[in-house]
């Protein structure tokens, strides 16, 4: 199958469970609560060696917020609820918490599990702390040196899917760069899902375990390194010199199949792409087999 | 003391050791440079409940850098030697890594004590990765889906100085923050310093211990919370109604001086500014104590 | 009428008709199409000695951009349709023809009157120029240095509304300009308007000719001028020392009042804010009169 | 010659002589100095059909501005003394005096021949403004809105240099783009130049008059165009199907020569790219003829 010329590989990408939670900062302006949640997402990009992965959804407008303000969807993945649980706490308390006019909502209101993580947060305000509702949400105000910090009292939980993903493979480096960045962009519009690595973008891909030094558990995939064609059996095709890797966390696979659909049809669009292909571990590791055919 | 009109308290900031470790990221440009260094350096505010305090620096030019490419400087910092080094290779094996066209070089050249980051995270490799030369740099070229990433062999590590600060009190919360985004771009200029915090400033304050829930390490200070003023025995002084707090890390107690230095001759120039003072703990904590008159 | 404690004074914004043409910019990625939108619109805050009066609508998404690409809505509008005319292709032709990957589509289809922009546009290719078909859009494709340059054929022009608007007055400046900033933000949500000053704000406002200098067309109103507060008849409330005004264009008085009324629910909200009012000329020069109240 | 293995041609470009005017702007902040400048610069990449030539120098930092708040520098050209006059005006008064927190002083100050801008715009203070001294600079304050707009009274002129460029050409457009945003990277960190295009760059070339269209006194310079390879004698190199141009003015032909050799350096960083040229007329229009062999 061609894309604006662009053979497109059938194969699929295997997506895993993972928990999400879903955080909804507001702020004076959008500028800010940027702020916020680019700290409170930071070192999260994979759980082989962060404490989470995190990423921006992106806007919430005025409207769609309890407290009227503008405001950024953020979400935090772990595949333990317990290591999630810690990681909401220390991520919302050392992050937003800390960060100029930022408030923490929940986003997953309808979510029957849910963390009392505000609940917990409450008592840095020393006894000090109000309950107080904002709409209908349940949210504690603790006096701190700019005024009082709101966060609601509980934050849902979910199983969401993480690693939905495609490869970009490009003629060279900038091109295969450019392609991504686009795609990012065209996921950025995608409700419920995130792009958890930097800019959105992965630059070097792994494979479970290695050949030489055993006593690691992921090493570089040799196969989809353009230096080593020649080298090693390679899978990167004749006239790429670039692999650039979208990796997409979000709540359903539904929400990652879209942001795929969406990000593919924007990296062929760039000028020097080759072909657009998936990662996955023939179906032997995660529950999600997302076929890039069914979503073009 | 005033200056601007803005009484400046005769107190001191209260500075502690740490361990600081300095990388050079650089990239095909400004801003993708920044990309690596904002996911690396994010959830990296304090060590209370982050696994690092972390920050850009500034700008690094292309003609000051081992690739001639357009860089930033980033500082990962923490009290533990051991833990630096675990959070060193995190941070650029999951962040820089993986960041789009992004190589980490040492910006501690000089250090004598030094850890082997990248002699470590070369085993990515498994055993493609080869030993190479950039400038008097020895480096690892590992080979990855975008090409070779480049790491440096390894890095300085330097005791510096933790918790530099200084408090903007304002007649209300946009004045106060307003003097505070003033400072953070002035501090942006100063070398060897980074201002942890989201967006390199501080919304809270917290005091060592609690007065009700004695299973706390630490809880806010009440005594700087502006909606408490009236209800407990208060710092806030009449007329201000919201403070924030710029803390700052750095290579030296110099270079943190001269950060607070610069901070507060840009704070005191906004509007609505009532006072500038400083938080220490009476010297019993921190090994260095930075006077605010002896900077001005 | 108060809203969220802050006084809305019961008075209108006067509005004009001016003519307004409406270019949609896509490229690679949102970033390239601001690049040129920046350009294209700059210089373009007020008729009085600007060319145009120009500004960024918002972004448009791939799937509502005749190419599949990232995009933003520009206007560009004056009283002149002659002008109006003139300014389209100097601002395409200079701005968005010259800017990296960007292509120039109309964002008025429906419009009857039309602009045959980018048919004068093409004779820059010098005969080498090739009409095409993007989508059902009418195109030209004109060989330049990058590839080739898109611009379709023609665009409409409606006649729109300029000059809504409303104060914001602040205890201080830094309080009056985040509030400004917050309404900025949520304009930037509604549909079919823009911001055209500096940020979207203005600091100065003017008054139709002047008492002193009466060779001028415009001068500062000094009524509105906190610093003379006790030396002029004064506008200015007690408490206030400092005033923004948020000047909207748009496609209708409709948009227009939408915007007026998202920018206001949002600047009430930051702390500091004494009043909201709005400026008029008692209805004499002005077609459309929007009342505060009508909005709240 | 080659570069990093980028073939570097034995030409020139040829650069021409231009009024300059520089402003520094001062403001709470870099990004409120920034939202001044890009405003008071836009519409300006050519005097074909801008009515001026503007951009964004660098930065100021706090200690070398008058009023020790962070900066930014611009310059507006203009081969036409007059016309650089009254574009200086009407840039300034409508631009930075409607810009929140800015102010506008001379960066020129030992320049002998001035315009006395500030002095001419202060009448809009209607009789209220009033004659300071801000460090050495003679300024006016003439009451707005937000309080004082702050302008210098007068503003040096000097000749400067309009036209300083390269070429880079890539294997394909993305590769040629990402090099182009390389090169204004690093021509950011060179003092007294401007790259007046938007973001820097030139997606177009244009040959002096018309071979079909004899009406138009600047058409594309087919022979650049990589779309009409094969249809026309082409100076298009095999393996090049992208060409940006860099555009450089400055206040003289060292900074300009400085900054052609800084973003040719990083150009050639940039995999991909084939070949580094410049544009001229055979030394028959301009005064400095600037060898690229020269500079490297």
């Amino acid at each position: 199958m061609k894309l604006n010329g662009v053979e497109i590989e059938d194969t699929f990408a295997e997506a895993f469970d993972i928990y999400v939670a879903r955080v909804l900062i507001t702020a004076y302006d959008y500028g800010l609560a940027e702020v916020a949640a680019t700290e409170a997402t930071g070192f999260g990009t994979s759980i082989i060696m962060c404490p989470a992965e995190a990423g921006i959804e992106g806007k919430a407008k005025p409207e769609e917020t309890p407290d009227g303000r503008p405001g950024v969807y953020i979400q935090i993945c772990h595949p333990s609820k317990k290591t999630l649980e810690q990681q909401l706490i220390a991520r919302i308390g050392q992050c937003i918490l800390t960060a100029p006019t930022a408030r923490a909502f929940d986003a997953l209101p309808d979510a029957e599990e849910r963390f009392d993580t505000g609940n917990k947060l409450r008592y840095f305000g020393d006894g000090f702390e109000k309950q107080l509702e904002i709409g209908d949400r349940k949210v504690w105000a603790i006096p701190i040196m700019e005024g009082d910090f709101i966060v609601e009292n509980d934050f849902g939980v979910v199983q969401g899917v993480a690693g939905g993903n495609f490869f970009i493979m490009g003629e060279n480096q900038p091109a295969a760069l450019a392609a991504a960045r686009a795609a990012v962009d065209a996921i950025s519009s995608v409700k419920h899902v995130i792009t958890p690595f930097p800019g959105g973008i992965v630059a070097s891909g792994s494979k479970v375990g290695a050949n030489k030094y055993k006593f690691l558990k992921a090493t570089t995939n040799e196969r989809f390194a353009p230096s080593l064609k020649g080298q090693v059996e390679s899978d990167v095709p004749e006239g790429v010199n670039a692999i650039y890797e979208i990796v997409i966390n979000g709540l359903s696979v539904e929400a990652v199949s879209e942001a795929m659909r969406a990000g593919i049809m924007a990296a062929v669009k760039v000028p020097g792409i080759v072909k657009i292909t998936a990662g996955n571990y023939g179906g032997k590791l995660g529950r999600h087999a997302i076929y890039l055919k069914d979503l073009l």
